[in-house]
């Protein structure tokens, strides 16, 4: 961490500064530079607050040097951290693919829809059961009944299910589901978060509409903090000015995450472009970018279903 | 609603779809333009589900006119709300004044804040009982106990408290509190909304850092759809590209609601600007702009507060 | 184009305004929806002035159906266009590779990177003459110096050349330049893009920071509308929120540009990662989404290079 | 300036990185951190070239710590620039209010709008005579002609001018205008700037739409580096998610060039909001905010101005 102080800050402030800082248990090097004094903090920052440094009004500007994650931090743990779900190895050199219809419908469907992508060389079984939606007028999922279609169609087919999860109450309805997903917009909902972090579940954590990759991983290490290491990271679109698409897929979160961590990371390319036609291009280019899967979209019959956007 | 075909769509996709649309209980008009053929979507659109009428391959935009929100739209009620708070009319022609430290830190620290800013002026006292934070490793607020603080305050000095709510699991705590707050990251937390909504309490309802101001109001329009009228905006500044500032304040928001919605708005230049010596800059626009009112951060000992950018 | 009145709109205003709006040329249906009185432009469009509408206070909103750029839309014209410069088919089935360095620093140096990139296999040699560079500190470039080194580098390998125009008044120095490429600064330098298009050189033209789209197509149009047809789009990458890049790669523009427009799209993943072990994973994802081909920033020193951010 | 070194990184490397820097005329102090070694780089650190040191495999980041503007940084000049500008000072405790319509459309017109206009109160007359237009099939303003009109208004009522410039080959046209005005889209046109900054014109520079506001004083800097002192800053919106406005006016702005810089600011509040109904309440917030000064567009007669969104 680095402390830059205005000009002219008197020495004694400096000096002040310098010991109430001390106290948080890290050191302070001094460094004059030609138009500011710079102070290192040296030692374990994280301790560090930096509302009560940036309040003080000599202090220019306060920039932090080490990643405040460190759990899901690759300089903490090199290894490259691999989840093995129903024998597929996610964050292994196999590209894993889940896909399903955005909300289960019934039964039948789900069921169908589970043979359909399973024939199609899909690993796992996706579908909505908790929808979240901007409106409260929209379809909100089946809620239980959902979960149990897709446990159905678990059985019948064999194929490991992923659904999302958007309120601790409903927690226990996860028994037989073998990913949860945690959305875009309960990314920073730290509650459900560390609830999440108390069970062993493989935790596919949906980056934030507008949440920073940094952010991201504090969201994961919320997680990994309270003892499950098993989280997948998931791009699905950031938001940007651009409106011919929905989001703005950011592909170039996939070599980020791999340098910064050793978390696996997949794509869901439906969300991140919002329509149809680009799912297939999108798709490519992020295996080739190296990630370590995809979570798709699809529909049988798309025009007839209650919420999808591409064809399967 | 306005359904873009793509140039020649043959006649029997339009007949089909038209007819499909009219099933949702709207009716089609039909209007031929130069390159494109456009369907005019008449009656209750929001019946409509999108998602099926974008996956036709036929369909080369889909664009809504009429906006999503009805409870929260001025045009369906429009007479502002004025929500009184403990004698305090939010939505009136009064100008409301909230502030108070960051986060609880202890009982006397949130006495002597509350006496202070009752001196200086202010309406309410603001403050921090559980705290979102994006580290886990950082103060998450005294919780429970830090409410009961907050009470005491309000016995001793007569000033009506808001603080926040993360989670639906603590809402009986709230018993005492006079307004509870709904931050940024929790916007789109649907379940937590949907519970405030079967309360009949005021509640604050900050503006994601990247949501629209459609998707805030449609947020709002979850707590009123529930039976809940009382909702206060605030906006807290949006996530732009500027790196001077944490966030972006967007006071445009402030003449946009009033001409959208008829909910009071409030502003918090704290968070929006992130550093101490812009409060006062950005408060007097926000006023000057047509705000309800201010929520402000104060700590009478910036140095030493747990978690605080600004000087009382 | 739509334009939406507000609810109960006189109906002598709706017949003035609809009076007005067919001086310009085109055909008004009406369209009366539940809450608003929605009236649909037909015919050609682009000819209507929003601003005045706009201003009309019944006027509640306005939506363009149709895309505004002509010539570079896919609709006026489904065939690919195709750039043949120096025997490579730009927009074919032909990926093409342009390298070389950021900033052309001598004859001999930029010599030896030709020679060095050809044998890599790569098809063109880029290098910057003129730079832009925000710091009028900064190193700006050989400018026409920096050109007859390029065009030597061409006699002695075979490559053709491309680099960046940055001013109308240097354009003659240019003749034996290949590509002219435009810069993101530059792509609304309407002046610039206008004289261009009065050339017949393919032009390169970048997609400006922040520019969406639809505005990258209109400064294509601006080319095109002049005569030059010889259009290459180029994606470097967004601004956004995120900053673990220096921009964000935009990799849904490549399959958006495909269906909206005929003209080529190649990839720029120096300067949208700007680190140099993002280039790799980002190529490949760029090829992989079906872009036409890559511009990269090479150099065979980078630690004594002038300006650069990757390795040879 | 920081260099953050990667753990593990070689003893020999360190030193070699310390020499080469140490060559651009800078001194190196080195801080061994708990994760982190990190080069603290003393001295005049706008020499150094950060491409070559970023290209430095081992280098994990680089931050600069000293804003990149010099002549436009308030710690090199603390006293505000004032520019008088016919009597009127801009930068001073005036509040200075330029308002006309967007477009010159006529002799008589801006003459009517010139005389409305400062009965009105206002000190500045504003017009466009070239327009950077989006689509090169919108009109592109009257050139010469439109400024030969706006001087005409000038010798009628007195007030002083300004309008913009898009191209250094006009630059002889503006000898009576009294603020030449670099628009949004040119704000780092380098080549534009530079020939201004070796005139004596006051320079009215827009904020480029997704420019940062380091970059937008970066620009100041390429004009007072020429040695023209005399620029206005002029925030007119960003670019952001938001679409229920034109652009998101950063009135924070305001308070961070008053403490960043000695310029001038003034705001556009027409661009930034892009709806006659927003003016008002922009406006005022500005002045609250602390800005030097507005630039309005008005018009009489706004359904039939050429190009208008705003009432007189």
């Amino acid at each position: 961490m680095i402390i830059v102080l205005e000009p002219n800050t008197p020495e004694s402030v400096i000096l002040d500064l310098t010991k109430e800082v001390e106290t948080m248990g890290v050191q302070i090097q001094r460094n004059n530079g030609q138009s500011y004094t710079v102070l290192a903090v040296l030692g374990d920052t994280s301790k560090v607050k930096e509302a009560p440094i940036l309040s003080n009004k000599f202090v220019h500007n306060l920039v932090r040097i080490q990643e405040p994650y460190k759990r899901a931090n690759k300089i903490f743990k090199p290894e490259r951290t691999v989840i093995d779900v129903g024998g597929h190895k996610i964050g292994s050199d196999e590209l894993v693919v889940m896909a399903g219809p955005c909300s289960v419908e019934g039964e039948e469907s789900v069921i169908e829809h589970a043979k359909a992508v399973k024939k199609a060389g899909a690993h796992f079984l996706r579908g909505g059961a908790y929808k979240p939606r901007s409106s409260p007028y929209s379809f909100q999922g089946l809620g239980k009944e959902g979960i149990d279609y897709m446990v159905k169609a678990k059985k019948e087919t064999g194929l490991p299910i992923i659904t999302e999860i958007m309120s601790i109450g409903t927690l226990d309805e996860y028994a037989d589901v073998d990913i949860i997903q945690v959305g875009a917009r309960n990314m920073q909902n730290f509650a459900l978060l560390k609830a999440l972090g108390k069970t062993n579940k493989p935790i596919l954590l949906k980056r934030g509409l507008s949440s920073t990759i940094e952010e991201w991983l504090m969201s994961a290490e919320y997680i990994i903090a309270e003892g499950n290491e098993n989280v997948i990271l998931c791009e699905r679109g950031i938001r940007t000015f651009e409106n011919y698409t929905r989001n703005t897929l950011d592909i170039s979160a996939v070599p980020v995450i791999k340098r910064m961590s050793h978390l696996p990371i997949i794509i869901d390319p439906s969300h991140a472009g919002g329509l149809w036609w680009m799912v297939e291009s999108l798709s490519k280019a992020s295996v080739a970018a190296g990630a370590d899967g995809l979570i798709i979209e699809v529909h049988l019959d798309p025009p007839h279903a209650i919420v999808t956007v591409h064809r399967a």
